[in-house]
């Protein structure tokens, strides 16, 4: 296991998770654009979107959407970005898929400038943040759970 | 009907379609940031991708691998970056994932610059994009339609 993105995946690095399942683990940026800034990455190695299998692709997309709602009921932000980059523009060279908070007066076009390398989030304050979106995403997962559960009976 | 991006999908406006089906319809941006960036739209109404149901969010995941493939086949890009925005930087205010060629020496930034309104793609140039990436489109799903028949005998 080369890879950094199957080791970030797969826990044989230090990362902060916020949700995982039998495909997929989301961690925190720690290079977060804002805070609450999550990177979806499939735990099986994929390079490029074209080559995931459909149960991937799929449990990738649901996992964009229950982040999205974290993020949404945690930071209210004014909008969230949902970003991969393909080909040479993957520099961990492993699938993964940016969901980002955004402000109304940041310029987003920062995002794709040059990485400076100074901006590495402390891991005290990473670890604040994954803990307030497991709690959001639990309860997110048990809310609609009852949902489903109301509507089948 | 008064959203532009319904519209759009349901082909009420002008639009060139590289592909389509009962959930989503693929058209060409007419302010390409590159020859072949496409617009994947939903037919039903979403603003958000948290408002996507699972059939509809798999449909657009899938598409997006699909046209993914034919624009490498096309144009062999240095990469495909594959975007999407939501709440007040959804412009649209129609869900729609941006599937974007790039090339090395271009700097992504821009396409967060403000728009200039002076880069709109003439007609006839779409046409001849939306041409090929048909063909490519049709191609791919007939090769994989092969493969799949194949592999069950």
């Amino acid at each position: 296991m080369e890879c950094l993105g199957c080791k970030l995946a797969n826990k044989k690095e230090k990362v902060f998770i916020v949700y995982e399942n039998d495909y997929v683990c989301c961690i925190l940026d720690h290079i977060p654009f804002n805070e609450g800034h999550v990177l979806i990455l499939p735990k099986q190695h994929f390079h490029d979107v074209d080559e995931l299998d459909s149960l991937n692709a799929n449990a990738i997309m649901i996992a964009s959407i229950l982040i999205t709602k974290a993020i949404k009921e945690i930071f209210n932000p004014d909008g969230i970005t949902i970003n991969q980059n393909n080909g040479m523009f993957n520099e961990l060279k492993h699938y993964h898929l940016h969901v980002v908070p955004r402000y109304q007066k940041q310029n987003f076009a920062s995002f794709y400038a040059e990485y400076d390398g100074v901006n590495i989030e402390a891991d005290c304050a990473l670890a604040n943040t994954q803990s307030k979106l497991v709690v959001a995403i639990k309860n997110i997962i048990g809310r609609e759970k009852d949902e489903n559960n109301n509507r089948e009976h």
